[in-house]
């Protein structure tokens, strides 16, 4: 975890403070369903929480000093709670073990952090959607391999994007339910000295399911398909800071990130407006897509668990989702501020002589009898003209000089394939698809 | 792709025959709807037909012959096509652009790998439920940190293994939703010159959904989650096999890969039988794990389209699906066959001394009113004995001459503590969640 | 491996038959050595190569019809041998494992296929250097973040892109020593059945250094290390494959792949003229890329050895050396036949008003007593408006009109700083540093 | 990088504090240069030089504060040091670029990082071999697959690990070598504004090469080649780590890692002693693997520079170093105290009825003129028996009363096949091998 890439709401989740508050969640939500069980007193949940309702500070140096002597965490947080509530507190945690407690509260935490997301890709889709709209029907030109292809909008370029993020919110829904499951099964897992009720009684106290069936931990093929899921996520995040850093460099130019007043590009070039944030995302793109391979090494943990997955997630639980809800709100305010330049794209679109409209005089050939071969060739003949000019001839004008080509269309035939209005009447249709019928 | 981790049915789908029967039909159905439409003559799709009912030979090196000219796969085919077809051919491919046919291809051949790797985990998933069954009540140790910690069942063992295939079929059919889509759009995906019926009509006869806004190429963010999916199920493939090899190891020897007559463990030691199905697998799933990286990746694409994904697809398409087809019929049959030694279990189990019960006992203390702190005191006191005995001595003796103890536990509440079907009361509610209520 | 791109060189290497002659030199040298010391007699070894030097075909069916009864590749092949050589051939493996012959043929495959890459790399780096002295002082813009920064030379670039592959093959000769070393030290590498002398021997004639210490098997983080080390070759080819691809882009287009004259570049749009090949190579350093992790995570094998590196080795071995191959043969046809445009490059670089010496401004300023904070201020308001007049304005222009620059710089001053050739001065530099001393 | 897995001085390397510490000397050297070169006054360097023998405090709050208006890092600091040191601080980074501060920055941080990480193999290189000299001839199985095989010595084991890592060191060494590099080279690289001087300059007083050709950035191939070399040292310690696992296992328990009086393995079962050292260590090695993705992407950085590398070097800068160092050390720690039990090892190896020297027994009786296949059914079908036995029987008395084994040896021959001493012969040469020549 970067400092400078990580917000506060979705740090704090990860800060000893927050976990050791979802601990004693789960252990007086436990100890309350024992209570009225009769394995131990219901005065014991009631300590518990009557402390808990003065709002007690969570005293992490402390319990950290408890650990220190005993080397076990829970341990330690164990006999911190007793010194505070006194003696009712050694009915807590009876029958259970110390990942019951560890494997449900990183479940709570990436529940927790998974909502944030969710609220991330909200917010970065309703950016989207608003920048959409607003350039539905702006011409751009559709570039396949980097090349000039043919007109598209750059309504349908966000489009695409947003089609991507909405998967990408389904996807994060599916691995959210994945891992917000409950685990209080007792050592190895076989609730002998713990009744499955009191798992029951937790999972639904913290809005998770039971975890069918938990080997002491929690299976960790959930985590590595949550971990994969943020890295996929990652990917689309990077498709778009990649289709910014095109589109603001020099010779393109059709959109820049937003560049504040006080801004300098370069200490040494006055000049330079850069990609600094897409450029940044990219990055951390690829830091998020990284931390998927170590939780997909976890999964085979030795017989009913090791431990080798703790330092793993220590690492990759605030990692991940804090660069990743760092990078979906960057990401909502370079698309928000975009500066978008549609006289550039015009521009940029009509140096290529009409080279652009190429593929609908191949087809109105084909259609007025040319077979596709001669119609290739036909075509082609005079679009390599064009291009060897960079531009400066005109497709049309060369095809109305080609015998071959006039035998077969009439210069208005030919004129009305240079129409670019023709390449969007599908745009509505494909918006339709996108974000639900127009209002 | 290694030949001796493939089988048939699967590296057929990858064969150039498969993929130009797939191309065609594609082209076929596209060339039926754009009659209907009126933008070809009808009688166009009806030679195609007519032609493929014939059964004609897909004659990989001639067209491969074609492409070494034009060094472009799909004119090459449709080339070749219309030497076969005739005149009529020449309606084919109206307004399409390669990538209709090479990535709806894609989508066809990996939602057929699907149903093949869904077969698969069924298998799979019907060899782990019969052993389970089998192993239901045979009392094993659960071992945490590969240290004995208390009983469980072999029957538990396999329904976690039952479970994380279960979801992985889950996974699977969900990634294959994700991939299972039609693009039929045309250029830079605009639908200019073609219209969007026909893409509705190929994905309907190919049994795939439309893909709402594709930009000349199926975005690349469903392959990535497809290709992770992947990487999980492996990972799921490897617990398993880590699982077996350790069962296997000759101090533990619980469980071994079944031997067959003739085979030879090792050409310089007679007597070695080795878990070399697993070991192999684990190596295995490395690779498909590796897979999922390219594939993230390969989401950001430049702008419309560019072609970095292809190459990359060439290798983990078949790589990917082959290996994992393989691993998965390899794993049902290591599952299917693997010799079980319940006898070994319970020698195992016993050696420790009964040091297995010490958390029963712990329990009992501190619900007779012992502080659990002392609790913990006066069995670890105990365990240890017994520990550094190297199971010669017994906890249940050491414990009733421990007078500390015995102040708190009669001999007979001690003896209690070190029954084992105690810890075996909830297997058929775990069962129950995992396998559904028993018959 | 993907057959189309894939070399008949390299893939030799990897065919049954190439193994199983190295097998057999390994054997029989081995043989050689036993009968020196006595072990065996030495009408073994002759029997094995007079035989040998009849040139003997290799059945490798009949070879895979044994494996198929005794499950075990080695001793399928000495069977096979036996069967032909006849009686003598009982003399052969004394004292040795099947780790000892498979480790010792990967580091003799792995030895030659590094020199084929090494190959591969001066060819390449003759290409690129061949290149950049037909290109010292082609003036061209540098790009910092996809923005007009500097003037540089192509050369410079081709400079660049020598040294990091001349790195390369000094990585490449490290890991080749790493890999090349033969363990001939039977069962858990003790040598207790074959004395170190039989290793000594065959690594002299194959051409390897000892393994100081073998566990059966050769340690893999010689593997790893090899692996990782194609990853970063891989990543270098990327690079310049990425630069090809900008370069060519349309807005761009001051360099491109060479395009043959009935090259398709589209099905549907004829003028496309797409760096196919470059994408292509982004792609494939990818894969090469990926098989870097499963090879890393072959090195904690268990205990003396376990088999699970075997199956990753298929793999990787093959597909990561015959890509790289490719793919460093696929980049020096591109650079080699490189259509560069130095007269695009100049038209590129004049279009931004002179942007591009804000620099030298900024520093003439400060030199002549404006302080750092005001001379930017002063060059980047011009800068500026030149900026968003999109290089209709001159930056020399404006600077002349205003008066706080003009009270520090006078007319003349100013447009010395203008001048392309003063970035140049330190091109030959550069290029000694590179190339060496110029000839 | 989590704190818990962080020590303290390679912790301080990356503080903010260090960083500027780092960059006011590349500066002040440059500066120094740039005066002697008469490009600014001598009095400058002067200047910097006496204000940073006053020891001043590095205000990383102001230089943030700064930082929070420029959005520029390098700008920000050198207006706080103009802002500290006067007028002359105004010829500070003449013709300098950020990049040459921040390169050569991280150069010199991995540098010294990489002295740090030095220092720790050879803390973990002594406590090996101390450990290896000490156990050189303690008998132990060799184990395949996990499976007993041969006996070696548990120093053999410890010669292995020693070998390793001294592989690690020097390929550290070549990693050191390749990121050690300056540059200041101004403005894409081309030394327009500075001459090549500085650059030679500032390296030589901070112990770096010069790069020989930089474009603004010094080339991310070197840093890839860094980050992959720490990777295969997290493979390397992960061998080990695994290796102790397994030893720790209640059924094998030939070594443990050392427990500390006050320690609590479980808080359920009081018994249970367990290796979270090398399990944690286990999942270190996997992140410190996973870091090698991102720095292998970094290398294709568009034209001359673009910064996507730097938010993953924010990461896995500190990450890799901090992580690997605390991975090193506690490795160390856990050798030079891990508990070894020669005598269960003895008993190990003896409960396999003698099978562990069936290899012998084989090639006696070809010796004798049996042939290899006939030998080889003849031990196996009576180490079938004894394996099946469970160790009850023993091989040699088995042997003695197979008639067709005693037609080729006779009691005498056999019972010298199962002497112990007769595996060890070679230790000393390994040892010689790996430590060089014994004292």
């Amino acid at each position: 975890m970067v400092p400078r890439y990580a917000r506060p709401e979705m740090t704090a989740l990860w800060e000893p403070e927050a976990k050791y508050r979802i601990w004693f969640e789960i252990e007086a939500h436990a100890t309350e369903k024992l209570g009225e069980l009769g394995v131990v007193p219901k005065s014991a949940a009631k300590a518990l929480w009557d402390w808990w309702a003065t709002n007690p500070k969570i005293d992490v140096d402390a319990i950290d000093a408890i650990e220190a002597v005993t080397k076990h965490d829970v341990i330690a947080f164990l006999t911190w709670v007793a010194e505070n509530v006194g003696e009712q507190a050694r009915f807590m945690h009876q029958g259970m073990t110390s990942s019951d407690v560890l494997d449900t509260t990183l479940a709570v935490q990436l529940a927790r952090a998974s909502d944030l997301l969710l609220a991330d890709l909200d917010a970065l889709l309703a950016a989207i959607k608003r920048r959409a709209e607003e350039h539905k029907y702006t011409p751009t030109i559709g570039r396949s391999h980097g090349i000039h292809a043919e007109p598209v909008t750059f309504g349908l370029k966000l489009a695409q994007a947003y089609a991507e993020f909405d998967r990408c919110k389904t996807r994060l829904l599916a691995a959210r339910a994945e891992i917000a499951t409950c685990a209080i099964s007792g050592a190895v897992g076989t609730f002998a000295n713990i009744a499955p009720e009191v798992e029951a009684h937790v999972a639904e106290k913290l809005g998770l399911t039971i975890e069918p069936v938990s080997t002491q931990v929690i299976p960790r093929d959930r985590h590595a398909m949550y971990f994969a899921t943020l890295a996929v996520i990652a990917g689309c995040i990077e498709r778009v800071a990649v289709e910014v850093r095109h589109l603001q460099r020099t010779e393109v130019l059709e959109a820049e990130e937003y560049f504040s007043p006080g801004q300098k590009g370069s200490s040494a070039m006055p000049h330079k407006r850069n990609p600094i944030l897409t450029e940044n995302l990219t990055g951390q793109a690829r830091m998020i897509r990284a931390y998927a391979m170590p939780a997909l090494e976890n999964v085979a943990l030795w017989h009913e668990r090791d431990i080798s997955h703790s330092s793993v997630e220590r690492f990759i639980g605030p990692d991940a989702t804090v660069t990743l809800d760092f990078a979906l709100a960057r990401l909502t305010g370079v698309v928000d501020k975009l500066l978008i330049y549609p006289d550039r794209m015009k521009a940029n679109m009509d140096r290529m002589g009409g080279l652009i409209h190429s593929q609908r005089v191949l087809l109105a050939l084909t259609q007025n009898g040319v077979s596709r071969e001669d119609a290739y060739r036909l075509v082609q003949r005079n679009a390599m003209k064009v291009w060897e000019s960079d531009g400066r001839m005109m497709l049309l004008d060369l095809l109305k000089q080609d015998a071959e080509v006039t035998a077969a269309l009439s210069d208005a035939e030919l004129e009305d394939r240079f129409d670019l209005e023709y390449h969007f009447k599908h745009v509505d249709t494909i918006f339709a698809r996108v974000f639900g019928n127009p209002r």
